[in-house]
């Protein structure tokens, strides 16, 4: 058995930022390093090349009548800058109390690795363990996995033999609380530009005459929203499925605190959607929010220039029904009427992400047809987090998004568990990322109990 | 005599860009050419420390009954970026047709270097001109002239010596119409800094709770213009002067089109301050503009995050007689009473300076107490122009600033006769900056004979 802590170093020194051209042999080494992991425990390795960044499908083979999980991950990981702010570099993993910090290390490469060693460990106490494992690894999460619905479609008859499938890429609330998650918001994303005049101008020159695509570009962004919170486009919240009752129980119990949650964020007011909670609006809502915006001089001191061009970046967090495609159409439509005189506009097509939602057994609204298989991960996973943890887990909607979780149940009709294993501090997408290393070693406890408890009938 | 073109390439050669501290040395490299020209001609050349960038001290004397001429200029010049929107190096003087291409071709070295001509020349033909003539050249311009009231203080006992200043540092409309620059806006710069979160957020993970600082940005700026165009700023147009008829009436004769100048900007719709057309709207009110903004992920592709700081670079252009520190306070006071909850604002103090106003005699409201050599200078160009250009000059307010006129003014009492030499096509403040060499052939014959008028008694 491996040192899962000194491969998670391995695997973080890797700068396998997906969505970066020049990040080419940070990926490729990612990617090699993860397949020959794999094998190394042994599993049937196949890299699986696609138009950007190969997938890695891994299989331990066995009786068609075992059970058969699909275990996804993702070796790529979000771009580190601002580099400035890193207390620590971003791919030099490093260990600072009972934390280990570096890109990746929460998002996804942590998770991954508890997973991983989880079954190293059960196969090596188990050789002759009665459950089919299939890995699923790709390398473009972050890029909102373009390659991943070709691949779909092209394996798909192979990845509908698995019964469902198992990850861990959610959250976990806190340090003693477990959620399975039962929900993933969607996303649509785009770029818009605006531009004004054909080149760049001198503001005292011709300063006073033209509408700056800066101004208009803020007179947009600031229709999109009401005052009191409310994505303001038409049409934007037609399709919002409402709650179930057990799902805003399920989230009381949680005991979460506004006090706490502001400290943490660091404000002094939140600004949720009318009529939820943050915590609900968090889960249950979707959003429009600005990921960036930039034109003109940005450097320091001043330029007096009045620029040609201003560009935002959207992104929209959708919820059970609501549509990418849909919803990018009506921001969009929405965008182009309210675009002042004298400047035009275009918009930069980004990835976009079906929500997800998947109802565990025994609720008011479990589907009749659920897998037995499904079923059984579910009440697998639930007493092996009480077991370890000492509590039974939450079964939760939550606000971030995993893409392809909507897109594998679309096309092999597979449902997924999720089991959270980064907390709020681990700063994903953030600098100073970092995994709590405790987490890590319950995790690998409890995936093991699980698959064990899988295996057996 | 030099060869005005040759030393105009060694000037732009050194890239000069104040506001850089990287570009120490071609700062220092500008500055040293300019001594040793100015030396090579027979001036006698000091070079006065400052905090930052050293000052040009060049004289000719004489005797105290001769008229003395205070020629402005700057050798630093702006940034070069966006470098990648340069068709040649901007640092590699290059002719193409009858345009010398390269940043500060135009703003100021080119017209700097188009008097220096003419003084060259003069000097040459008439060794015992009856003129003192000083050249005053900063390396401030274009980031405010921090070090020149410290200056102006210091040496102000010896520049009230002088009768008048000259220098080329405005605008032409076009080839065949010389202005002469008889107002300049004011400038009143700073930078907005929005904080929301303490940190960089997931918007997955946290999106829909809190107010975005990209949002509140917008909301805000949004705000600081009325919907028709006005500054919508309490008290902000409370100082501004009234146009003279004879200022409307010589800028008619400008016979400017506004379709012409709209293909030229590249834009469908005008958006001046109602009540005023384009060009009167230009030079006769004040704008706040908006330089730059910036904020969150700014590449390629997308990153789900919710930053924790947005900014954005605001610039007011001023009329007489509006003060700079009060324009600050208001837009400041705008501002922060604009500033939605759960963010808050911060400024970062940039340069300013004063409008200013000169009247040439035998207007409605010339001042009775106006000093002869001033009246004889405007005279004195005026005939110039008219002989080398074939019709005589307008005297026109212009939108552009050089803040050290007016302070120049404050601390001597000097007045500025200013003499346009770049046009619009110049592309000041932008890539692919060029001087057109005709115009500075011209312009050299034009200064060369004001000069003799203004020796002659």
């Amino acid at each position: 058995m491996f040192d899962p802590v000194e491969k998670l170093k391995e695997f973080i020194r890797q700068p396998s930022v997906s969505t970066d051209p020049k990040a080419g042999a940070g990926m490729k080494g990612a990617q090699e390093f993860m397949s020959g992991l794999l094998g190394s425990i042994g599993f049937k390795v196949e890299v699986a090349k696609t138009d950007m960044h190969p997938l890695i499908l891994a299989s331990r083979d066995g009786d068609k009548s075992w059970p058969h999980v699909l275990i996804y991950g993702h070796y790529d990981v979000q771009p580190a800058d601002p580099l400035n702010l890193w207390k620590t570099p971003a791919f030099e993993p490093t260990i600072v109390g009972n934390r280990i910090y570096g890109r990746g290390a929460a998002d996804n490469k942590g998770p991954l690795m508890t997973i991983i060693a989880a079954v190293a460990q059960l196969l090596e106490d188990n050789p002759k363990l009665p459950l089919r494992i299939t890995f699923l690894i790709e390398g473009e999460e972050e890029m909102g996995s373009p390659s991943f619905p070709k691949f779909l479609e092209q394996y798909s008859s192979r990845l509908k033999e698995a019964d469902f499938v198992f990850l861990c890429d959610t959250a976990l609330p806190n340090e003693t609380q477990v959620v399975i998650t039962a929900g993933l918001r969607g996303l649509a994303l785009l770029d818009v530009v605006v531009t004004g005049p054909k080149g760049d101008l001198h503001s005292g020159l011709h300063g006073g005459v033209l509408r700056n695509p800066i101004q208009a570009l803020a007179e947009i962004i600031a229709t999109l929203h009401t005052l009191d919170g409310r994505v303001n486009v038409p049409g934007f919240y037609d399709d919002v499925l409402d709650v179930h009752p057990w799902e805003r129980e399920e989230l009381k119990k949680l005991g979460a605190k506004e006090e706490d949650y502001k400290k943490f964020l660091g404000i002094d007011e939140f600004y949720p959607t009318p009529g939820f909670t943050p915590f609900e609006s968090l889960r249950f809502q979707p959003t429009l929010e600005f990921n960036g915006i930039g034109g003109g001089y940005q450097g320091e001191g001043t330029k007096t220039v009045i620029p040609s061009k201003a560009f935002a970046k959207i992104s929209c967090r959708l919820v059970p029904n609501q549509q990418p495609d849909k919803i990018k159409k009506l921001v969009m439509d929405a965008i182009r009427a309210r675009t002042p005189k004298g400047v035009t506009v275009e918009f930069v097509d980004q990835h976009k992400g079906e929500p997800y939602v998947v109802v565990p057994p025994g609720r008011s609204n479990t589907p009749k047809d659920q897998s037995p298989v499904l079923a059984k991960a579910f009440r697998a996973t639930e007493q092996a987090v009480t077991e370890v943890w000492g509590r039974p887990p939450l079964f939760l909607r939550e606000g971030g998004s995993v893409p392809i979780i909507a897109e594998i149940k679309r096309v092999t009709g597979l449902d997924s568990v999720m089991m959270g294993l980064f907390l709020p501090e681990d700063n994903l997408h953030a600098p100073n990322e970092s995994f709590n290393l405790d987490v890590m070693k319950k995790g690998t406890e409890t995936v093991r109990r699980m698959l064990l408890g899988l295996a057996k009938s």
